[in-house]
């Protein structure tokens, strides 16, 4: 066969929207986990793109069939245990470099009846979904992130815009009290050694990352949308020290002050209209420093 | 002019998606609306559509505006009774037949934070959508409809599916335990002498509403979903006696038992493929009886 | 057992969202379908609500097989026949009064290659999605409603807006010349004994109507939305007369002339804005007068 | 002020979904445009993050008013030209090292009518989005890409899938015809001498690559999706010395064959379940050897 022009690249394929829901039943009450997964691997597929020589490829129907059936018995922990578990199996292939497992866990909560939560109905609040990114190499380093998606947050004082640059293209004035309100995406990276321990406890570590980015999030004054990021990223780092670095990516979603004026009516911030279109977007990491 | 071929039938007109964010700005702490509304008018509108003649024809551009104009100082009770503040207005206009007025408020709670629950952040649970459905005719009779949208719930027991009919088309097995899954919408109709009286408390009646709906879904056992739309009207209607009716569109969000033999696992009601496509779908209405 | 105190009020069941695609093989080229379809049956389901009980019940999963089962070998002509078909079927059940069946068709066409159409590779284009809606009563009696929905239109001219009602929370400048954009649902009824005619021609009767909506659309000055419907509808029943009734709901999908003058520019009518959030929305029918 | 423990990492910040239109009205027909732009903006930005200093901050608002500004005159040619001019400009800011800026360009097709093409009136085909990705440097270095976006295809044969690995978990059968169905999304980076060439046809290029595509995509045997990627890649650029690469991200929607046979039926290749959810997802770049 001639050499081709061509060389293959970066590549990976797996299996996407994986819909996965279990159920434990104890003795006085069920559990319920509602996941949707996805496994994607990269290794030495090349034949397979090149040939047409599926020799060594593991079928996407097959890290299917692997999901289900490791969910009937070791889906008992955090999110990021059972994305560890899958990657390791699918990291051990000969054919595979790098396994990646992301995970998002939508939450469910008890039923809250007359007689108290339900032991066996649940209702699905949005305040989130839970992510986790993990990637096991053939050699078994890991990573693993975590975090939190579709947050959808809002301030209502505390926040303001000024001195930003003035251009022949600016219009916006300045502005020391708005509204800030945003659907953000948090995601935090362990650090490897840490994450690498039997039995860390993610779970309680989120808990921890969660509490810090609500708090913070409500209490401190925002310059600017970056300096938001700045402050919540530190926050969280403070109160969970396993975590090397946390990433945000915060749209900005616009309230705008409606004028009432030609209804002889004033506004003092309390009517708004709630635009996606167009919104910022600031995305930025903060890193704890090596000699930190 | 000549006579037309054509005659105009059933016809409204209005605005749709106004989005709308109130916010009061107490002495400790900030209180957080968030709406979407619709307005709809049915009247006199011939001359607009037959001749091009909009004489009378109130612009939709002035129906949003006259919201957010509302809103500056009467947006403080439930959706129900600024949703009948709003219709009133538009019933006002000679040419108006009918205003419809429809309401999604989308619930936001304070953030919790280590110094407790925030005075000016909120974050947005996803539970339901509270819709209001209102109608005022010219004369000022009114209709009332309430109603939960978007509303995600599970049974894992305590619902089955046996003795239906078996045909030649017929594979599905009958089964005494499975989930039940839905994504409901609920709405319900005020008796219009109820809704009528100053003061009635919609959002205590809603509030009766949910309650009863909650614990009814969670403690009933479902022989189908039909006779669970049945069984949870009823609770409704018991809790809330100023309801006439309560409507229920419900679908079935299948999960399907995963078929785990082939690793050698059994699979006793544990692990699921959660799905949309396709669904059951029952829609059904339950009345009080005039001599109830 | 005790009269209850409610009463079974309107009630329909069926299967949603049942996704179907076809390939009829044939000796020189493939031809594709693809149907979304849903099957609502309305009758004798008083027992299944108020007492739990099945007899008589079709089930749901029943309803989906047979729709794929007739997609074997009678989905070879426009989505009405096949959706008559379906009706008819489900409505010689005994239990059952009325059996409807709602399709929406995907169009697909054929891959432009090199080499002329492809036979057997296809992609998908969006100009607007076909819909039938057909009800079928157990004595044999039908209803035929055809559509045409997503239908996005643009028109750049010929749009005006003027003499309209101005009140206090008016602020709608009146213009002469406006972009007016639409994702259209236009719906129309046949005349029964014409859609009961053995071999009656829907897919030649759709291609006229949307010949004529095309034409209308893009050829008639626009007053308003109303007036543009009450244009289009004639048009379509002028072209179609086997058609009794057409309905348009029509989304007015706002273009805001963007102000360029901070810029030191004009705006003839050049730069908009496109929005979706909040739009007018017009909803009319417009019918064939009996005797014209 | 103390040195913090953190450092900032990776950040943009930008605007993103402007919604943009344009009509030029020329003598004897409209011409349109209807685009969604994203700026970001890269560079000396930390103030505003770690002090909450402004200073130098461009607002995203200035961004949204300078794309309106620049549409006004400067919209004449592909969307590739009006990306490099708008991130030309962003990138002359002292304090910016690269300026990205995302366009998805959405198709219009004028409206065909009984009296030929209409002159100002437009529907909107859903083929694909055209997608633009470019980044210039403070210095003035381009890297410009270009695709093509939610492009849904399908083959009804020519495409199998057979010789894969066989573990404990696959249960897969081998399938030597089957339906390949897609939502691919297809980019593709130009030589950088190419794309700076004053003048470069990116239209034409765009022309090129979207035939090859299509023809490839009809008329290659598919072993697997990644042998598709490989070959439809190598065919754009045989067709387009300009490219330097050609990514594919390339989800497989599964066609599941419905077993007939329950119902007395067999089903060869004909009916279909079309699902969405698990897909496969198949990524995947294909570059020219540097001594192609």
């Amino acid at each position: 066969m001639p050499e081709s022009d061509y060389e293959l690249g970066e590549n990976r394929y797996g299996k996407s929207r994986i819909r996965l829901v279990t159920v434990r039943r104890g003795e006085t009450q069920h559990d319920l986990r509602d996941l949707t997964v996805a496994v994607a691997l990269e290794g030495d597929f090349d034949a397979a793109h090149t040939h047409g020589d599926n020799t060594g490829v593991i079928a996407t129907d097959t890290m299917k069939n692997t999901v289900y059936a490791f969910a009937r018995d070791r889906l008992t922990g955090p999110p990021e245990a059972f994305a560890l578990e899958l990657a390791r199996h699918f990291a051990g292939y000969d054919v595979v470099d790098k396994a990646i497992v992301d995970i998002a866990e939508h939450p469910w909560m008890r039923v809250p009846t007359d007689a108290g939560p339900a032991p066996d109905a649940f209702h699905r609040p949005g305040f989130f979904t839970r992510v986790v990114h993990v990637a096991v190499s053939h050699s078994g380093a890991i990573e693993v992130e975590s975090g939190l998606d579709d947050m959808t947050l809002m301030k209502t004082t505390k926040s303001a815009f000024t001195g930003f640059d003035r251009d022949r293209y600016t219009t916006l004035a300045e502005v020391d009290d708005r509204v800030m309100a945003t659907k953000m995406r948090v995601t935090w990276g362990y650090a490897s050694d840490r994450a690498s321990e039997a039995g860390f406890d993610f779970a309680a570590a989120g808990d921890r990352v969660g509490a810090a980015l609500r708090t913070s999030f409500a209490e401190h004054f925002s310059p600017s949308v970056q300096a938001s990021i700045w402050i919540m990223a530190g926050a969280i780092m403070d109160a969970e020290p396993s975590i090397d670095w946390v990433r945000m990516v915060l749209p900005n979603l616009h309230h705008w002050t409606v004028n009432l004026e030609p209804f002889g009516l004033d506004n003092p911030g309390q009517v708004f209209v709630s635009t996606t279109e167009p919104h910022g977007l600031i995305d930025a990491t903060v890193r704890r420093r090596a000699s930190g």
